[in-house]
């Protein structure tokens, strides 16, 4: 599998409000998989997650990840990731996850009420399918 | 999150040809996740690999796998599932990949050449959001 940097034809795919699953480890090393929003943003990949979420002490414990992206609508058209999470923050004021939102529906995130905790993640490796071969 | 069996709601959506990422653990534990086609049969799921990929190393080393599944054209509709592979042969009158090509393609499986390799997978437990939600 290639290293980055990931050539402008799969960026740009990537910059695209895309479906994606994200896979993470859970205590005692069980991959659990979960589909996600995500931006592409400056050659890594920030998601974000309800504080609740049990998959924030997933990467908290161990910041190991994967993110398939199945890109341009047609499913058959993929990018999958392997790499790790750099850093996790709390999204204070919803900066986040509105402009993830945003991306995706248009709209500001509609719930106010539970806090957000933003991750970004650094790529170690990377494939791709369909429309995004690394050739 | 539950164990099974899968509410019928949920199984009949699992039954149609959704797109699916599969999660798995390189050896390490760095996980891995990459586009599949599966079918779901029996409250198991089965998937099916040519007999070069390395993700059969992956689930002969370590058998604990993530599925999501992105159900029903609309990818707000999600099911993950966690479970373990039970069961890996090889495919070899290519049974299995030709009915999992019918079940998304319509036709059996193009590619004739290389060998095939089934893997069947018990799940122990799952969630659904969206029109799946586990109630």
């Amino acid at each position: 599998m290639p290293n980055p940097p990931l050539p402008a034809h799969v960026t740009s795919l990537l910059a695209k409000p895309n479906p994606s699953v994200i896979g993470t480890l859970r205590s005692g090393g069980q991959p659990v998989t979960v589909a996600t929003w995500y931006l592409w943003e400056d050659g890594r990949v920030l998601v974000n997650m309800d504080e609740s979420r049990v998959r924030l002490q997933h990467l908290r414990r161990d910041p190991r990840v994967s993110i398939t992206v199945l890109a341009g609508g047609d499913w058959y058209s993929h990018v999958s990731m392997q790499g790790h999470v750099t850093d996790i923050h709390d999204d204070a004021d919803m900066v986040d996850i509105d402009r993830i939102s945003r991306h995706y529906t248009g709209n500001a995130y509609p719930n106010r009420e539970n806090g957000r905790v933003s991750a970004w993640i650094e790529i170690d490796r990377w494939h791709g399918w369909g429309e995004v071969t690394q050739d």
